[in-house]
């Protein structure tokens, strides 16, 4: 077996007590169709990444993972909240296979479902949080959630205000993915860590990781959006250029290129009728300005760096777990 | 001085402090354009009656007005999330006289607007509850305010699932009613009166009047949608049975009318192009059938309730102003 299927195994075992939760927290009450809409993508599938980073985290530290399962729910709840309400901000038609909310339910219903699920997020937390913690606590965890969300709706705010790449500064790009996937990737590790009981530095410490960790996966996904073959995609390769997606590489080849590798790019970058040629001669520029070797120079930086932060947390299976995860996504074949 | 003018100037006084709270929590961040959007509606205007309720329920019983100021203005800014993203789901186009936020910024920008407004509710209360308030009663708060977020969205739905008053029964009128704007109200008051040290049985009182004051309010807008004259109104007298709004009167008038009646309402509710004739026609039959006069003594039997509801409540300026409060709203000219 695979270090891949290991990995893929352990993450669906750690989502059952998950899946189970939001089960019953997401119950049809009426109106139904309400309930339908806001049960149908978490439904569809999801790799269940942030309740493993949510139930490891609160392992780690020692705490039991029953004590983090609400909160992991919760969490992937929120996940699905901003995942809904994105696809109709995009107008985009498919997620995890399947059409999108609201293209199923109408545009209206999806944007109810989302705020549904906006409200089911705190109400995991405010009435199932395990009997252990204090109310202090409590308050806490829900204060590191909402300071999460308020930087993710930031996050997308930059992505739907920049548009296209050409316009986009590295920083830009670092303040946009850090609030569309590490905001939340670090309160899921610090809230599971408060659920484990841990010392603030321990909090502090599965914070900066997942924060890292979550910079890491999404310039790794945009490296495997250039580099990678269809099937493994998922989707037509050339597309992230094509809609000029705002990824660490293109913002880099732009502010690098020589005239010349500039008029290349131009042909593709945002250009939706660009033909395989053009995009041919993108990839190829990319790899002679040195982009594609920047981002996976920095997507290395970022975990060396995540790994420096959990130093200070105890070594033990579920520490590994957590290793495990961010070197099988960051590793992947590119 | 009119009584009105009298309760006009304690609701704008009473706004005061909540609303310099509410610039402070939705002060500019980066993108700033994101927070222009969050802050345009709420800057608008409004009557600010939730707030109003959160504060007079607290002084009720006996507690400070500035320890209710963080609710008052959470609950405001929880008003305001629903109605941006209300005005999206309907397509409105005007709001407190001006454009919509989504015919402004866009309805992405909207959509996000509103899901920042709903964080900042949360922040609201999770970084500024009073001191004397324990954590325990912090998190009643927000179950209470959460609780209240998931009868909205189930309000909502059902409003658009039901899309004119030809299918609509009288329970599901009073389930939305109450999902729309009682659920909202019965928070502003148990929330207050938590944050003024309140007994569970005040909470309970102060919680019930609430509700129903807010049932007699929709009623009493839904009469004056019917008998209003255009200056009072604000938009054309007859758009409410054209657009087939889903009004205790109509749903009275459409399970009581005798065959001949029910010719003259279909040629009218719902009917987007029906002729002032028609409006006319359906106004004299609503008479007929007593549909009007079945909705004022609905709206006067809720009112009474309200009342009987706060008789535990000690006498007190406070209370006053939340009995002169529902008097005036509830005995408008109709």
């Amino acid at each position: 077996m695979s270090r891949g299927d290991d990995i893929k195994q352990k993450l669906v075992k750690n989502a059952e007590p998950v899946d189970e939760f939001i089960e019953s927290i997401l119950m049809s009450r009426t109106p139904e169709n309400l309930y339908h809409a806001s049960r149908y993508l978490i439904s569809a599938g999801g790799k269940r990444l942030r309740p493993y980073l949510t139930i490891k985290s609160c392992e780690a530290v020692g705490g039991l993972a029953k004590h983090a399962v609400p909160f992991a729910a919760s969490l992937e709840i929120l996940h699905n909240f901003t995942l809904v309400h994105d696809d109709v901000m995009d107008n985009d038609e498919l997620r995890r296979g399947k059409p999108t909310v609201h293209k199923k339910y109408g545009e209206p219903m999806a944007i109810l479902a989302g705020d549904l699920l906006f409200a089911k997020v705190y109400q995991s937390v405010l009435d199932h949080a395990p009997a252990h913690m204090s109310s202090d606590e409590v308050i806490a965890a829900l204060g590191k959630m909402t300071d999460a969300i308020i930087l993710l709706c930031e996050g997308q705010a930059l992505d739907i205000s920049l548009p296209i790449a050409m316009d986009v500064t590295e920083r830009d790009y670092l303040d946009m993915i850090g609030g569309k996937t590490s905001a939340l990737f670090m309160a899921c590790a610090e809230v599971g860590a408060l659920a484990g009981g841990a010392s603030k530095a321990q909090i502090t410490a599965l914070g900066r990781f997942a924060w890292d960790a979550g910079l890491a996966f999404q310039i790794v996904d945009d490296i495997l959006g250039i580099t990678a073959d269809e099937a493994t995609l998922g989707k037509s390769v050339g597309s992230d250029i094509r809609e000029g997606k705002k990824t660490l590489i293109m913002i880099h080849a732009l502010a690098n290129a020589n005239e010349e590798q500039m008029i290349v790019l131009k042909r593709a970058v945002g250009v939706k009728g660009a033909s395989k040629e053009d995009i041919d001669a993108v990839v190829k520029t990319l790899g002679e300005i040195g982009s594609i070797q920047y981002a996976k120079d920095e997507a290395e930086k970022y975990t060396a760096r995540a790994f420096e932060s959990i130093k200070v947390i105890p070594d033990g299976p579920s520490k590994q777990d957590l290793i495990d995860l961010v070197n099988y996504f960051v590793q992947r074949e590119y």
